[in-house]
């Protein structure tokens, strides 16, 4: 039998028996299946219900029970079904005369209105039990029934298999929360939450402590919200993450600190973003990079849902440079192969101009990734699709090669490759019959990212093509580590900065290249992937003020005075300290299988950063923002048309 | 010997066995007094140290530890006091040559430097164990040590003893964080929130949902915190309160809501109020105002810490009205009596002409509070500034009536006050020996509202004179109901606003009201006071739209446009539903006897609202305002004098 979420969310310690497959909308009646024994949380405690609809089983036969609920339907005026967050239960509308009551308030009040019945657990009448329902074999004799509430004519059915767009679920958001599948979302991520507390908490003596949101703009944070102050031209701003405060924490012997902390981050209109989102935020003192790491493989561990399978521990690692050489990208999908491999090797010697030429230069190499039965699943429509992306993104060329069922070569190079190199090819890219080869030439580092994305693209063409390549059930945990500490600026490659944030620790054994090679430098800095996903950063801190003011002053040009209660801190006994943040809503999106991080939220903004339900944010007459000595600037025409460029109209609205 | 906090705050579920004294700044060494026997917490886990400085005790004799800590203090180059947040160890720093690498580190680092040492636990020698330090039986003897980062000159001793400024305590917030009193107040507001999450999810069911604080502004709302946003002339609002969505929850389904929310309210310059503050906020569907007390009572008995006396439940319940008359306020501190008595009855045949008159108009009557010993504890001048409060504030007589030791009134009207009227009020007011009774007469409310200030001024007065009044072990819980739902507006009295808000329900008994006289109606609003706070309020909402839509804009005249998304759900199947939010800065301020909010708040602003260690808010450059198309618009001089009037100077700053 088919069974799935909420049925197991409440069971408390129990482990799951087998696979849960994770449906976006299954339908209510046969998924939630509530084990009759007795919960550990009463859902019944300080209301006026006996029980919830959807926890009644055989065992409850007989007892005289109170329900509150929706109506979900209704049956020829004979049953009517009430819903819950907990499920569905059979309510059979009296007949008799003396019931008449009884009976107008439920054949009279429309779906989705709020109903209170008391009445008695009997069983249903032989043949006529839903075995896909989970309280399938009962059903509720009622005595007496209140209208709690009457339901007007809805914009949608509160029906998982109705399908809404998303702006509509949005607007509506109050009546897509009563979805089976929100429901799900929303409990798991409350757990899931509540076990990572326990964990840290009340197991390993880390104290919860709640920084503030009302602080100052940090040098150069462009995606920092600002508040007005009553100050005229003084400003808060609504902090990207606890960065500063974590760290002071440090200082101030609060050896281990966590925090389910709100963070700002001001993108304008960014798909799978919010303006407002929520990390898991560490710190410890006297903790190494491996500290932190084994501490957070134990906490998702720990609070890993019972309905999937457990964590394996500890996770694997991976050096930055060995994920974009491999991958492409510092946030390798794991969960399948079809690895970039270096071939360079194999045309040292190769007769082909363009590829001597390219081998000629530095970081010049040829590299190739297989594509399992590509030749057999490809179109060229396909084909086409991959080198245009290569030609317009990356400005490389792409060259296909086809295997036939022989592992014959179907493509234009063929005949310049010489046998060796060609059974060399196949053993390094593992090539098996109907695979495609995909090979490009370049600079080390635009090949890799090239044939990243392409791996990627073509994994998803595969998908949509009916290959089975990403378990939708596996969680491939990746540690990436030992990324560079600098990188060049954009816009002025000759100066640096920093690759994450310019508090980071280098590397212990790359720490005398700072006042030499500074971009040579690796950083204690890691990250944590999930299937592709980052979830997670952090880095082991810098707590000697002296190098934290060599690299803010002397290696990134920064003004240091905007952080001098920070260099001041180091400058008083600050304990050696790291620390990670984990992005909850990106770790739960992953975990329930949602489309979007918006399915666990509970009120999410649109892309564009609007709330579709309440239409915030909104104009604000002028006199109210008087007192914040601030007033609108209207943008002039070509600024006007500059901003939609930047931020195309919500397509939900 | 004397006790008190950390030890027991990680003792799990050890009960008291006797009061604790709670010390604002209690001095480490006697304090820390740790239960040799194993914690829950491993604080140990993934860092570099085995134990901790303060854990150590008889029974690790002979072992070999690794700790990491603060230098407190050094005696002599012989005996170095290792601090960590769990106490201070004595370590011995070794005089012979082999170990002349560990002696220059231990004797040269600087006081509040950071160091690691590995070492035996040793027996102090006879008759130099220290009886006042928890760890007074033992010392560690080195054999390395590193130092981990030395500390500079500091602004001020890291020592409870060493008085030092708000103004600088908050300054140097990272070095005030160490002290004991921050390092307790902060870890059992941590422990306190984490038994309530327990609670509330693991026992009863709870959903741990955040809601959105980049809202939109509600109507009214001139306490709001704007944010703009990039759309020119749009403002996103920081909530006073999760309120709206709390309701659109239960309207979801989301039948059992929590959320230690933060919450944001810019009251511009108030004493101990914050722009920022958190607070518990739940709610409920299929609830009624007795079952969201009997959550409260129990939640707070459960969480409630364990080195103070079990609270007691369920909480006394005192109605608006009898609270005003009693104790003349809506958050009346019950640790003390000293109640209003209204002896308006003994008067009605008066020959004092000023009696008369009063008693003569509508809602006129005479009421007196006794100060017990008062004629033997209060000064001439103390019964002045009584007076002069009375006229001050209230343009209200006092008449002051002295009892000497047999009971004899000294006061001007003794004379015109028949024997028997003396005997009835010695009875009324419970009147002792050298007692002073406190006369007023005038309007019900404006006479109660006076009492009640003078009797908390007058326990002030009698507490400096060293009168023991108000127990500070005790915790005095009271529930107030029934209070009115609408109050006359102040600037207009002929119309109507809300007392709380406007989702607040009707007293079902007053419903009829509505219609005729709302001025009467009473709401089904509860506070929850603590030892004369409000530490809690909350109420059962409405749930019926058309009731909603009458209330707003036909009582209050509300743009109901603005709530439309609210109307609309209640329209949609509400469930009815309440809830309640409970302030947690002010419930762990009273429960720590700290001084002020700021004390259990790990970064608070002044009262101005400032960030002293950083200096927030600050200035901001043009150019970074204009992505939210606003601009700074200096005051004129008048304005900017009316402001400064408004904000006084920060006297911290």
């Amino acid at each position: 039998m088919f069974r799935c979420g909420l049925s197991r969310l409440y069971k408390g310690l129990s482990r799951p028996t087998g696979h849960i497959v994770q449906p976006i909308w299954c339908s209510f009646p046969r998924s939630l299946v509530l084990s009759p024994q007795r919960r550990i949380p009463d859902f019944n405690s300080f209301v006026g219900r006996t029980n919830t609809c959807g926890e009644l089983r055989t065992s409850h036969l007989g007892q005289e029970v109170t329900l509150c609920g929706w109506i979900q339907y209704r049956r020829q005026n004979i049953f009517l079904v009430l819903r819950d967050f907990q499920g569905l239960v059979q309510v059979v509308i009296p007949q008799d005369e003396s019931a008449a009551s009884v009976k107008k308030i439920l054949c009279e009040a429309p779906v989705e209105s709020v109903v209170q019945v008391s009445g008695t657990v009997v069983s249903r009448p032989p043949g006529q039990e839903n075995p896909k329902m989970a309280t399938g074999e009962i059903e509720i004799k009622v005595k007496t029934a209140e209208l709690l509430n009457s339901c007007k004519k809805l914009p949608f059915e509160i029906k998982d298999f109705v399908k809404k767009t998303e702006a509509l679920r949005l607007q509506y958001r109050y009546l897509d929360l009563r979805s089976f599948q929100m429901q799900y979302n929303l409990r798991l991520r409350s757990q899931m939450v509540m076990k990572m507390r326990e964990y840290l908490c009340n197991l390993h003596g880390f104290v919860d402590i709640e920084t503030p949101t009302l602080f100052k703009k940090t040098p150069g944070g462009a995606k920092e919200f600002v508040v007005p102050s009553r100050e005229p031209g003084k400003f808060y701003s609504l902090p990207q993450s606890p960065q500063q405060f974590k760290q002071l924490l440090m200082v101030g012997g609060l050896d281990r600190y966590f925090q389910v902390a709100r963070c700002y981050r001001d993108e304008g209109s960014r798909p799978d973003r919010q303006p407002e989102f929520t990390q898991i935020d560490i710190e410890m003192s006297f903790v190494d990079q491996t500290g932190i790491q084994s501490l957070i493989e134990d906490l998702l561990r720990y609070s890993w849902p019972k309905d999937k399978d457990p964590l394996i521990v500890p996770f694997p690692s991976m050096t930055f440079a060995e994920a974009l050489s491999t991958y492409g990208t510092d946030k390798p999908d794991t969960r399948f192969g079809m690895k970039i491999v270096d071939i360079s090797d194999m045309f040292r010697n190769t007769k082909i101009e363009i590829l001597q030429d390219v081998l000629s230069q530095p970081q010049g190499t040829i590299k190739a990734i297989c594509i399992p039965e590509g030749t057999k699943y490809f179109k060229r429509k396909d084909v086409e699709t991959i080198r245009k992306l290569a030609t317009d993104q990356f400005n490389q060329e792409i060259l296909p090669v086809f295997l036939n069922a022989n592992l014959n070569w179907n493509s234009p190079v063929a005949k310049s490759i010489m046998e060796e190199q060609k059974l060399e090819l196949l053993r390094l890219l593992e090539i098996q019959e109907e695979d495609m080869v995909l090979l490009t030439a370049g600079e080390h580092n635009k090949t890799c990212s090239l044939l990243g994305k392409l791996r990627l693209e073509c994994a998803d063409l595969l998908e949509a093509r009916g290959m089975v390549l990403r378990d939708s059930a596996l969680f491939s945990f990746l540690w990436v580590v030992d990324f560079p500490l600098f990188l060049p600026k954009e816009d002025n490659p000759g100066e640096l900065e920093s690759a994450h944030h310019p508090f980071t620790a280098p590397h212990p054994s790359d720490i005398h290249l700072l006042y030499t090679e500074p971009e040579k430098v690796r950083s204690q800095h890691y990250d944590l992937v999930l299937n592709g996903s980052e979830i997670g950063g952090g880095s082991i801190r810098i707590h000697d003020a002296e190098l934290q003011r060599y690299i803010l002053a002397t290696l990134l040009k920064e003004d240091v005075k905007l952080l001098s209660h920070l260099l001041q801190a180091l400058d008083y006994g600050a304990p050696p300290h790291g620390g990670i943040a984990l992005g909850l809503d990106r770790l739960l999106c992953l975990v329930t299988g949602a489309a979007s991080i918006r399915d666990v939220i509970a009120f999410p903004k649109s892309f564009r950063g609007h709330d579709l339900m309440s239409n915030a944010p909104d104009y604000i007459p002028p006199e109210e923002l008087r007192p914040y000595h601030i007033q609108v600037s209207r943008p002039t025409d070509s600024e006007a048309e500059k901003s939609s460029l930047n931020h195309p109209p919500d397509p939900e609205n």
